[in-house]
């Protein structure tokens, strides 16, 4: 692509670092702001900028945060000897928007990832076996996604909590509620068959 | 979406307001920052501030420049008589890059299209008219959309110079080179019967 401006080559430059955006939607992005009054650029990039230089992470669970402890950490209606460990942010609102858990996060911040070059040390893995060994805690549920990735993280932690008596589980991995068993992958289908559940169990929530 | 934090989700909701970005997709993005250098969001906020606060247009053909007269209208061994008529700078890019044009161009920087209020009043129509008619100019070609906005963008123009001597032309419509005829759509195929050229021609570039 040629620019006839530095400007504009620049910024389409930038646009396109972020993941899964391309030269071509960044010049359409770009162009789209040009049209729109100057405002919401301005708008845009101090929201993107204080996001950046002041985000907060609650010292407890990790989670983003605008005060030091988050609402969820501070809130003492719920149960802080359940953790459920997840990756990121995203995860912590998917879990919240289902009303079915009451005890507090721990957000490690990704995965183990060899591919990826993140390694147990770029993680929050340390603070929560900390935590766990302090006391207090008597159940961890890992909520990671069911990868490679996921599980080595799962078992990584698993390992360092040896001589640690805490319960640990994970979430249930099954045929997802309104799908077709013939549509199901082997393995899901084979492992909701070896992990199945009391009838009356399925019949909650 | 419930955030836990108001930066994130005052970042969320300013990226989601670009075209073809959803709240989840902006969500992704946020964190994606958050993960990475602090550099690259305070380059890109500046990119973004730099390109809204200091672009400037070519004076003469109304694209995207850094200087007042663009480099394609500041060229002298291009040909000032003939004036290709496009929407924006992603045509003017996508012209240049076959190589086939020596003339310049006059950029509208949209089309006439009522459905999202924009009127001729909103394009460069009348610098476009008022160049035409001091003369030096001996064809307009037009290479907007081909859609009825772009039709009728064409047409408003054709109208507005009624009396003045300037040949006008359209690029050609028809079957794209390697397309397979029976793909192609009626109107199409149509049209490119009706406008047939000499066989001579086709040989050509």
């Amino acid at each position: 692509m040629e620019f006839s401006s530095k400007l504009l080559e620049n910024a389409v430059y930038e646009i396109s670092q972020l993941p899964g955006i391309g030269k071509r939607t960044a010049l359409r992005l770009a162009l789209h702001l040009l049209k729109q009054p100057e405002e919401q650029t301005s708008h845009l990039t101090s929201a993107l900028g204080k996001l950046r230089s002041q985000i907060k992470f609650c010292s407890n669970c990790h989670n983003i945060s605008d005060v030091a402890l988050c609402e969820i950490c501070a809130n003492s209606k719920r149960d802080a000897a359940i953790i459920c460990v997840v990756e990121d942010i995203r995860d912590v609102m998917a879990i919240e928007n289902t009303g079915q858990f009451r005890g507090l996060y721990h957000v490690l911040g990704g995965k183990i990832s060899p591919m990826e070059c993140v390694g147990p040390q770029d993680l929050t893995i340390v603070s929560l076996v900390e935590k766990v060994k302090k006391g207090g805690v008597s159940e961890l549920i890992f909520a990671l996604s069911s990868t490679m990735e996921g599980d080595t993280t799962n078992f990584y932690i698993f390992k360092q909590l040896e001589g640690v008596t805490v319960k640990t589980s994970t979430i249930a991995r099954g045929i997802a509620v309104g799908d077709e068993l013939e549509y199901a992958d082997e393995i899901t289908l084979g492992r909701s068959i070896l992990n199945r559940i009391p009838f009356e169990n399925s019949m909650k929530a």
